[in-house]
């Protein structure tokens, strides 16, 4: 097979690898259909995910087709189309019984494209097939379906339900890439009165808005804070939802959350942030963090085969598997392609030369 | 009367004020029994608080009698015995109504002896009294329920529900001063596991013993993390109480606390802290800070009075309300006086020159 | 002043009534400029309230203005309009201070129209009035708010609250009166996949439908329980809201449940009903009663304000309060009028004779 | 080898079977080295549980040895001694996802001595054996482990986590069977103001003494509601717990909950009961109904090992498993033997004749 291939700090290539296997009898072998690329693969690609090692199929995304299973394997049956997430659960271990897949202790967790190879691919194995993978019905097509493999999960879980938003609420979400997106689109699902994105970026703003954000503030040229406190009688945004990453960005939700709100990190760290105790003590305030667990997949695929929720607005940019490398360059490059999410198929991509459907819905 | 009067920075003296009279409908004026003091007063006289002006009598905790109440008061009668809080409620407001107390915006909050004339004194005018005072039935005696006033919600409430302890688990809480050892005290509500208590003095971690901790690390000579990794099948706590209000011992408890863990901050914070989000966004962490809202103080009160709950160790040493500077000086040299909390009486106190009751119950 | 005024079982007129006067500090006196009939007030005059005495005036849902206030109101002013709920909260007891104010058991709960003159009349007395009604922001109309008096928060708390509805739930309402409609329109704000709504009634269940059900069922002619497991894959309903307040539609609620769901009674009962223990004790539901503390009513504002929420489709027919009686026969024949919710208003009503707004917003 | 059989109503023996093998990689094959009987056993034989076929082997609680494992089972090595509790979880579905392993739709749920074979006999197949069995620690010894395979987890989890016992609450518990005293054991674990237990034998509110309950009503002879009015203050109790199974408890315990309060449902019913809506729909009540889902018996189990809990008490009988005939006839006649829970040992049982160990620690 055909895969997209880490080859160290700053080296990918879409290569010939062998052919998976089931190796554990509570494997899967799952030929993709559709993958799309993660912002942490870039970070993969910069080095910054050092227990990533050189040969490793990049890829925790996908919606395929199960083509071989284990002796172990009961739910599901070769032909059936499945959403691969980027969450593995060994369904035994007391983190996996308890719901929190993400802390797996029995050898899952975030393993795929990072601690086994990955599905930007033609075909990968699925460990503990049975409690990983999802089922899709007919109704749900593949791209409503892909991004509920990483980003709507954990912006709903991570950001939105540790945030506990409720209807009402003043949500502020720091940061309008894909995350911060998906954290606009799943915090409608609890009505609340205001959701406020700040981004340095205008242009992301613009994407805020279309999927749903109220009211949009430029935090590079704007005093996000003193803005909030105007919308909100100054008391603060109800819950804030760090979704960039940066101690700068945690460090401003912190400061834009009431007393008694919520402060809910998304945002992947690389370093610390300062935590202001002298102020936050007397604040009532509760701070979480969190990798997803993606247990909220099976109420979030309901949604969307009920019509209540569309991630396609996501899907930005279509390319073949074959074109994966493309892909990327258009992905990482995102400040001038546009790009949120791309599509990487294993069937032909029909359209035109340069078209690609755009976050509003129309053709560029 | 005579009350303790704030002169500045370093400055206190037991002298003459005017007697409170009732200035608002909703105010009662209080005759105080008993009351005692707490380390936020040790704070204000180093000029740590600088809203506390000159001429502010000190003290937010106290049992008294009802001897005037305004016209709107309904609740309460003169004679009626009452426990007076650290916190104040309007009982109007948004917050008030949410039970969250300590954050009123009506004018209450965390008032007495900080914005207006406090309990150290002969009479206390309160305002919002139905709101605001513990009625007291004759079962609990003054010296039961004092400790209510301060710190037993608040190591309950913003240490132990906050933290949300459970039956099983393992619960390390950092600092064995009075608010470490309420938060030992009532964890113990819920059957933990184990409660470790961590100090580095090893005459508090006695207190600790004495109160219910199951195991105490003296943090200044033991390497904690790694003690508690030991205990905890390198999982770590799963609830970490920060009862002391430095940087290091919230880091601290960041470090010891297990992947899907809380840390609950009682400690008042004078610095920032460091937040290792490099290595906490990934663990699924809960943080909380607060100040108490004194919502569950009835709770406490059945507690008391059904014989579930003695905080009486507390009471280490007692006064009379003329010796409240000796006291002060008592309270303030814990370190060699061992003292936990002061009692201050109306009435003469019945001990032995030297004879103080202790910790353990003995004589001293 | 002129009210309605409760004669006996089955007597009521609109008739001269002493003006009412303050008679606690902490009373207010209400101008009414909008008052609403709720099915409650029917059943007082059917004689099934028996407690309420004659001479009593009707009415615990109005919006007006504060004409007169007692010493203790502190966060009232004369000319303040103000919400005036059906639950009186003294915010001194016990269950006032945990947000229960349909308990509160110190003199307020269900008390207008009830215990005390109510607000179907010029002008009203209102108890504790600082914790009992709601000032209303410039940017809310009377007819936006006047449905928060009680079915609003009703269906809110009682039904969609205490029911736990979660997005991508089935949501079943049984019963398409006032409450139900008002069950489905506060149910959306929990994006459930599909609320199902069943009356025996298809001039509801077209309300139903216009007020947002996805689905409806007439019980008279269709299998309910059948129907339901049909749409859930024979696995039943989340949520069963039960908003009619007969053994047969509470029965039917604990048939069409999961196992693992909630049965939330709304409705007014008269007589007991079966609980079929032998059949649910194994199938892990819970049930659960109650009167409306209004707890929610400030988040319900607030959606309102910021356009999260319209509940004026329920004014389909307009008074004047001298018209009250005639609001009452236009009401109680909801039947043949198709009435919702009538609007009294104290100033004049510009309607065209025969004009009504309808439900669906057109003229009849 | 030997097994407890049941010939269908009224008939079982001790006889010879086949030997169990593995029949799904998932399965593993349990020696058993101690088992109990369940009041539900008695059921089956008086042939109120009909889907028991004739020759199926009873029992659904032992504690025993892995001998042999499929291919799928993972987490469990040939050796190692394990609970076998009465719920088994497929681990797939989306109830055992979400914690519900009572509910389990992938094959699992109660299966052991009612769909298939049991645990009463010298070997059992257990299906799905990595999230079915609980591995044991040699801390934990057979019999303190034993009755976490069914009442403690089924007391605490559907009446104590289900009614919601705080710290301070009143709890009444209806029964003082077997499982009413699991849930005196474990509501303790919350430090309940008061354990209130009723039974109609004085014998068996003595056992509920031993186990800890506070106060006890024989309401054979006593105005139970009467009392629990006096002892709350008129309110009625916050927690009510019924564990007997019949209409009248389940109505008393209606009862005598307060307002705002929780029933707990923990009998098994076989006929329905009265639900007096016409009192509670005002009430604020909450009824819950419920199967053990087994959830935490890995808390439990660590509370045992910790010290925190002694289950040991019920095993007032002892007998090796040759003898489970007469167990049966102990274990049924428990109003003359005075039997709480039987062990069944397939090792001798050093006893003399006739010492068994009573509830309260001494030889009867």
């Amino acid at each position: 097979m055909k895969a997209l291939v880490y080859g160290g700090p700053g080296q990918r290539s879409w290569e010939a690898m062998p052919d998976p296997a089931i190796e554990a009898e509570t494997d899967a072998i799952v030929e993709i259909d559709t993958a799309t690329i993660c912002g942490t693969d870039l970070h993969i690609l910069k080095g910054d995910v050092p227990e990533v090692e050189p040969g490793t199929v990049l890829g925790h995304e996908a919606v395929g087709t199960v083509i071989e299973k284990g002796a172990a394997v009961t739910t599901l049956e070769v032909g059936d189309r499945v959403l691969v997430s980027c969450i593995t659960s060994c369904g035994r271990c007391r983190f996996c019984k308890e719901g929190h897949y993400g802390l797996c202790a029995g050898g899952g967790g975030w393993i795929l494209g990072h601690l086994i190879n990955g599905v930007q691919s033609d075909f990968a194995r699925i460990p503990f097939a049975d409690t990983s993978v999802h089922k899709l019905p007919p109704e749900i097509a593949d791209e409503q379906a892909l991004f509920l493999a990483d980003i709507l999960p954990t912006a709903f879980e991570v950001g939105v339900l540790n945030g506990g938003v409720e209807p009402g609420d003043t949500v502020a979400i720091v940061g309008a890439g894909p995350i911060g997106l998906a954290a606009v689109m799943t915090a409608r699902l609890y009505t609340p009165s205001r959701i406020v994105v700040l981004d340095v970026a205008d242009v992301r703003l613009d994407h805020a808005h279309a999927v749903g954000a109220d009211e949009t503030i430029n935090n590079a040229t704007t005093d996000a804070v003193a803005r909030i406190m105007e919308l909100t009688g100054d008391l603060g945004a109800d819950v804030a939802i760090e979704a960039v990453g940066s101690p700068e960005t945690f460090e401003l939700c912190t400061e834009l959350v009431r007393p008694g709100g919520h402060v809910a990190n998304v945002g992947v760290h690389g370093n610390p942030a300062i935590l202001h105790l002298e102020k936050l003590w007397i604040r009532d305030v509760t701070i979480t963090t969190g990798l997803v667990d993606t247990s909220t997949t099976p109420r979030l695929l309901k949604l969307i085969a009920d019509g209540r929720l569309d991630p396609t607005p996501f899907a930005t940019h279509h390319f073949e598997l074959a074109e994966t490398e493309e892909a990327y360059d258009t992905f990482a490059d995102a400040a001038s392609t546009n790009a949120l999410k791309v599509v990487l198929s294993a069937h032909p991509v029909q359209l035109e030369a340069g078209e690609r459907k755009t976050l509003a819905g129309a053709a560029a």
